[in-house]
């Protein structure tokens, strides 16, 4: 039946190249299109284009922006003292959401993963350490995922820094505010008690 | 941090309005989108507006169509006399998928809800009587949602086809296939019994 209206099989499948769409989602968010007037149906495929014109890297932090250099490297009220390595802008985004941070940030665009043939020259490796040079850096906080993945990065991120002379850091492990103990994992109580702080 | 990248907030916003899809939703697919190639992003793009271009409503069943009438109205392999009789496309798209009904269709587009102020002048009834009048249909079969709503509905159009001389049907009521009776609802089970056929 979907195949005698090309027009909205065709945008079924593009909607299913959505990760985690599946037909079925595809199916429903196209007939829900279809009862939406024109002009809105007209605003969701602008807003698709126009995100395409406009968001790019900035050049420095590398960080998704309409501006180059985005305005996190440019804003004169943040600490130039501190770096903040992630791994995705969505990271970077979580963390300016928690307000803990006021330096400048390094996005990545991923992690070391030689499974999936992943290395440094795939990331924004190179540009971090000629950004950190002859700069005012002295801590750089590595706040990749706490994944395999993740945790490979920042100790090799960690060996090229060291010899700079500039401090490395990662986000503290513990357990999750909010936590019922007996469901926290074993090994992140281990890493709680281990770092426990006098109140 | 959303709020600096304006057209990323917009698309965020046009996605999120998609029923299901939350924020968090839309702020992955947004990402996804991001990372796709500008002529990937472009193609759904233009299937959207293509939808609503080419896609609009059959003069004679009202199912959606890109051809007025549309591929099942001009069909002369189907069958004149029995015409089916559902809410939406979505439910001619089931039964065709079926391949257990080689008639006609009329799509009501909604069913009779008065608690949501939706009366018999919202919905295509004029129409599918206007179309019984002097037609070759000798039974309708009303394959309104099995609901409040859609029952009602079946029940409202039977009175209204009865003294056109026309047969008025409904699907059947039974064990869904592949069911352990055990599961079965009372009120499925006691239609199923009540219907029972001989083998």
């Amino acid at each position: 039946m979907l195949d005698s209206i090309p027009s909205l099989a065709r945008l079924v499948a593009e909607l299913g190249k959505f990760p985690g769409i599946g037909k079925k989602t595809a199916t429903r968010l196209a007939f829900f299109l279809l009862r939406q007037s024109t002009s809105e149906a007209q605003a969701l495929a602008e807003a698709i284009l126009e995100l395409k014109t406009r968001v790019g890297y900035c050049s420095v932090c590398f960080n998704i922006t309409e501006s180059d250099p985005c305005p996190l490297c440019t804003d004169a009220g943040r600490d130039e003292r501190i770096l903040c390595v992630v791994e995705d802008p969505q990271d970077l985004i979580a963390i300016e959401r928690s307000r803990s941070f006021r330096g400048r940030y390094h996005v990545l665009h991923g992690a070391l993963s030689p499974l999936d043939g992943i290395g440094p020259e795939d990331l924004k490796v190179a540009e971090l350490l000629a950004r950190l040079r002859d700069s005012p850096v002295e801590e750089v906080l590595i706040a990749t995922n706490f994944t395999v993945e993740g945790e490979a990065t920042a100790l090799y991120l960690a060996r090229l820094i060291h010899p700079l002379g500039i401090r490395v850091s990662r986000p503290a492990h513990g357990i999750p505010m909010g936590s019922d103990l007996e469901y926290v994992d074993e090994a992140t109580v281990v890493r709680a008690v281990e770092g426990r702080r006098e109140i």
